[in-house]
């Protein structure tokens, strides 16, 4: 048993109501912590996830990430980033359903874990899986040192996120999110596909983002504002694309966890194909960050459920010109962050769900039936 | 604009009360019909997917599957037939989320694009765009032929589902499934990884499948009394696992389209990582095919949440040895079809969606807000 070495000030409420709350403010520093060492120095080197991790990301072809719950969001943020960026195929996959099921090992991909907790059953089960297929570049992301999964992992990217309470995850992520976008950009610079200037232009909005977090924190109060909207529902639609469709899977799985509200998040090009039928004035539908073009196709979708009373919330990012009109509710975001934009996305939905269950009366910090970390199948 | 052939016969509701339901009794015809040239000869060829398939099944080193809504079930499923029995990487991707991203193209790939009417717009242009990136290695599954994708495509597998005119699909879907097992089993045997014995046993178990699927439609009295406990229900949380995980996916999907009740499917293993929370009397959960392990493990994740008055509805194999208990309604399959298990476990989904519909009073054949075929984006 490894106990942790947890500062008094670390763990106390201090001025806040609950622990997430205070968590989800703890985010602009959990962040400039997980960043530091790489924010501090003039480029990014491999040697951040380990001593061997320039040897092994040079022989691999692949990419394979495994997580459970809020972490595989990050994964699946993650894939949309080293594929485009570092160029490297990625896919994700749910551990439970990796674990159990005959895949196609390739003993040159890196097999990429993450967990905040580092002792998450399913995760490390699916990690010694994989290794016991001949799959021995391992790379874990962790918010624990000395936990299992680095233990078992060749590489490590710890996230400082410090201690995590509340049960509904929320800076473990955004750092999460981090240290994968660094994965990323060292894939791409060992790659050549990272010019000084690129890589100059990521680091100086890596140093920005605590600050566009905490700009992005400041929506607080018209966030608390828009809960009392859902405070009454039971159901909720979240629709992302690219970047965005894990950051509504991860928006939607918040709402579900401490507010109780049944929200589900589809792709956005999905709603045609099913979720559709369901929409009406008691399944308000969530856009996060779409375009102005996902925008007008999307209210051209909506367009027969307004009678209906179907009502469409969209975060909007900076850039984009929409304004709300009837039954369309735009919350628009201080600025755009290009790739890292699906972290600044996350942090209203975090708000959102905590105020949506304040308003409902649930025990915030430690929903009913959910566990901290799920060390059990 | 191509008109289609149909005879009257295949229009006419007949004995039925709707399309729908024709189309669920149709499906051992459906299938048979699919599997018609097959399990007539005595082996696989490639053939069957067109001139070129043995040359092209011969260079590719991976499979990518596009599809949307129901198609994209079949594809998941058959991403796990494909890896496990035919060793190929495979990956399956929402074909809106495709087209959009930049992704790492692999001119060895096989690009097997899914869809009824083949004229489903993201689809076409998700194709369109692998084409662009020099992924030209094509096949099109598909009911309607000289349709856009079977143009668009060097290789096809026409469906024989006949004409689907209910908006949620069924024949369609399992004929789909029955022509990837086929691509899989063609696989296998160019790769030398199906002896003649075993690719003897599999068109023995294609053979029996209509029979097999008419064998499950007799569950039909038993589900329609099931029906009735879900008719005041506004939500429900479908489990899966591996090859059975897309299935819940789709009975979800059914679900939401014809009767407008939420539900939700989840991998079986991630019901502690968030929608745990909502279960309660207003939540039944469905198990979709549970072996007795994994059938251990949810009665044992659901222990917390009895006191609520969750309920557990198990779809489950004939092997199993599950009886109803408090809280437990077990539903037994009449047989264990092996790999051919999601095809016959698709049935009574199917079916349930089709009765709650019926006591709910929707529109069966024409769900608000749904077209059949979305050939808009």
């Amino acid at each position: 048993i490894h106990t942790s070495e947890l500062s008094n000030e670390s763990v106390e409420l201090g001025e806040y109501r609950h622990f997430m709350q205070k968590e989800i403010y703890e985010q602009p520093q959990a962040v400039a912590n997980t960043l530091e060492a790489v924010c501090n120095s003039q480029s990014l080197i491999p040697g951040i996830f380990g001593a061997e991790a320039a040897a092994i990301f040079a022989d691999i072809e692949s990419v394979l990430i495994l997580a459970c719950g809020t972490s595989s969001h990050a994964g699946m943020v993650a894939r949309y980033w080293i594929e485009e960026i570092a160029g490297v195929p990625c896919s994700v996959e749910i551990a439970s359903e990796y674990r159990y099921r005959v895949s196609v090992p390739n003993p040159k991909t890196l097999v990429v874990t993450i967990s905040q907790s580092g002792e998450t059953a399913d995760t490390l089960a699916a990690l010694n899986y994989a290794k016991s297929t001949g799959m021995d570049k391992t790379l874990s992301i962790c918010n624990v040192p000395e936990s299992a999964l680095i233990r078992n992992s060749k590489l490590r990217f710890l996230t400082r996120a410090g201690p995590e309470i509340g049960v509904a995850s929320t800076k473990a992520f955004t750092t999460q999110l981090a240290a994968l976008f660094l994965l990323t950009l060292v894939l791409a610079k060992q790659r050549g596909r990272l010019d000084h200037a690129a890589e100059q232009r990521h680091l100086h909005e890596l140093r920005h983002l605590p600050s566009a977090i905490q700009a992005v924190l400041r929506l607080e109060p018209a966030i608390a504002k828009l809960a009392e909207r859902f405070a009454d529902k039971h159901n909720a639609l979240f629709l992302g694309r690219g970047l965005h469709y894990p950051i509504a899977m991860e928006g939607a799985l918040k709402l579900k966890e401490i507010s109780y509200i049944h929200a589900e998040a589809y792709a956005a090009g999905e709603l045609k194909h099913g979720p559709l039928a369901l929409v009406d004035k008691d399944m308000p539908v969530v856009a996060v960050a779409p375009n102005d073009a996902l925008l007008e196709k999307l209210k051209s979708n909506l367009q027969e459920v307004k009678a209906r009373g179907g009502e469409l919330y969209v975060f909007a990012d900076a850039e984009t010109r929409f304004e709300s009109t009837e039954g369309i509710h735009v919350m628009q975001m201080p600025e755009h962050a290009g790739y890292l934009s699906p972290i600044l996305h996350t942090i209203p939905l975090q708000l959102l769900s905590y105020y949506v269950a304040l308003q409902k009366g649930t025990d915030v910090d430690k929903p009913r039936n959910l566990a901290k970390s799920v060390t059990v199948e």
